[in-house]
């Protein structure tokens, strides 16, 4: 009975169904699995115990059946959903990876994961910071940010740039990037609160309720009289509609997320794409994973305040995702599966 | 009663009203003014004789009455249209312009017109080729081409290339600077004829008639099994639907022209930008203007065969400019004005 004595009882939160429309927390269920806590003896997999997960927008999309393969894999009903997260190293075959490390990378919604590729993770450097910034300023957001920022869009000192869902885990940093660019800067936000956020915390220029705007196109015009240079895009949909009409010519349209449309059964169409030919925009697509080589880079780089939204325990995780697609979070959300 | 020595009549083009939807013929009339052979003293203008004056799409959009500034002046009513042409030089106060000179530019549907702004033409420097390539694979449609294919889509060797309105005055180059460049190349059109020319004058790999295909997505899956790499946009509409749901990764889409969209009173919406994000594409607009500084540079480069569809005479030019909307030209669309 040796076997079962590295046996431990783990906690998971599973897919139950997959997802059309909107998501609900019941399409989710914590249930109790077991977990090894020793790794096979001459592999290179290790075992962490997960102590942040993260939630985040693009989730819906891997609680889709795809007919075709999406850009990334569908969840497998019945196992844990599968996220960025800050973890411990607790077994390891890996040569690179002791116990007790810290560590981020994609892990599963539960207590304990096994890695069989712990070489997809990044070592935490600056274990002196709150551990739970490496799901967000530190982590896949935030390497996000800088890329599709700095990258993407190749700001210059005195651009306009607007920013949608700008309180959230990626849009408080390009904010912030921005500003440090010198650049003139507005953001969107779906409650008073997160607008308020926006221009007392993040130091933006100025800061919108598109909940409470009867014409976004008129909100847009007021806030850029001479136009947008540079709209990092997270919404899609009306606004990116709105927002193409008050592009200037040669802007950039960082494409980093289209979260009003992930859970509509009929996306909604954008009809007046012919500006990108007329302004000759440039709008470009972009994913953090190409960017993974220059992680440590950016760590070293990247400093700033950045409001988080802990939700306790991973019975509150399907809770959490959720709330993402009705906004009910106020900066970047993430669930603390253990606090150590 | 000198000053009336040098006047001559003037047939010209005229725009009667503004357009909404598809334009007709009779928004245009034929009407006979009169011309000055002679440029006031002191003045650097010109006078030229127009010998050629081109059909292209976006004229389309000029004839329309814009609320806000349209990226090129809305034609002005009773006035001659204005477009690129052919013409030579007949009275010239510019230094760098003498009488006789051939010369490319933006000149007016009639037979004489006078230009203040002798500096914004093209000497023409191959005057052995037919001169009515310069308004074609010699002239804008040509830049264009050279442009947005080379610099906006970045082709590599082996790259997969769709293009649209591929048998038009732009689409028929393009498909074979990508020949030329070693790509895989396929075309639509909207008949029988432009497919079979494409696949048999033009060097395209596959074509194919989108007026026939019950299902563009399909018939996309069906040319390209692995997907595209580059899309020269054209068109706009359901076939930019069709062609985002069948890009590869890191594709990119030099955005030309919206053609379907631009006699629509509301545009289609398309639903699926998403896949600019998921599949990091890039989505590129851009402007022949923005390109007249390396115009030389490629009149020297630029060589291949070139189908054209000419009218002849200013009284066929309305029916000429309309007939692009329908599909009725086979290649190149221009007037000739005075075959010399």
């Amino acid at each position: 009975m040796a076997a079962a004595r590295d046996e431990v009882p783990n906690k998971r939160v599973v897919l139950k169904r997959y997802v059309t429309g909107f998501p609900s927390e019941d399409d989710m269920e914590v249930v109790t699995a077991t977990a090894r806590l020793t790794v096979p003896p001459g592999s290179t997999a290790m075992v962490v115990k997960n102590l942040y997960v993260s939630c985040d927008p693009y989730m819906r999309g891997r609680m889709t059946k795809h007919e075709r393969p999406s850009y990334v894999p569908d969840f497998v009903l019945g196992e844990a959903l599968v996220n960025f997260g800050v973890s411990r190293v607790i077994a390891s075959g890996h040569p690179d990876f002791k116990v007790g490390d810290l560590v981020w990378g994609m892990t599963g919604w539960e207590e304990y994961t096994l890695v069989p590729k712990p070489e997809s993770f990044f070592k935490i450097n600056h274990p002196e910071l709150p551990l739970s910034y490496y799901t967000g300023v530190l982590g896949m957001p935030g390497l996000t940010a800088w890329a599709g920022f700095f990258d993407v869009s190749k700001p210059k000192k005195g651009d306009y740039v607007f920013v949608s869902a700008a309180s959230g885990a990626v849009g408080q940093l390009v904010g912030q990037l921005a500003k440090l660019t010198g650049c003139y800067v507005v953001g969107s936000a779906g409650s008073d609160e997160k607008v308020n956020l926006l221009k007392t915390k993040f130091g933006f220029d100025e800061a919108f309720n598109y909940k409470k705007e009867q014409d976004l196109d008129a909100a847009l015009r007021r806030c850029f009289p001479e136009g947008i240079d540079i709209y990092f895009e997270n919404v899609g949909g009306p606004t990116l509609e709105a927002v193409l009409s008050n592009m200037r010519n040669h802007g950039r349209i960082p494409a980093c997320g289209m979260i009003s449309q992930y859970n509509l059964e009929q996306p909604e169409g954008v009809r007046n794409l012919f500006h990108i030919v007329a302004k000759r925009l440039r709008m470009e697509g972009f994913m953090v994973f190409d960017y993974f080589s220059e992680y440590y880079k950016f760590e070293e780089e990247m400093a700033g305040s950045y409001v988080e939204d802990i939700a306790e325990g991973l019975e509150r995780a399907p809770a959490a995702l959720i709330g993402l697609y009705s906004g009910r979070n106020v900066g970047k959300q993430l669930v603390a599966v253990a606090r150590e």
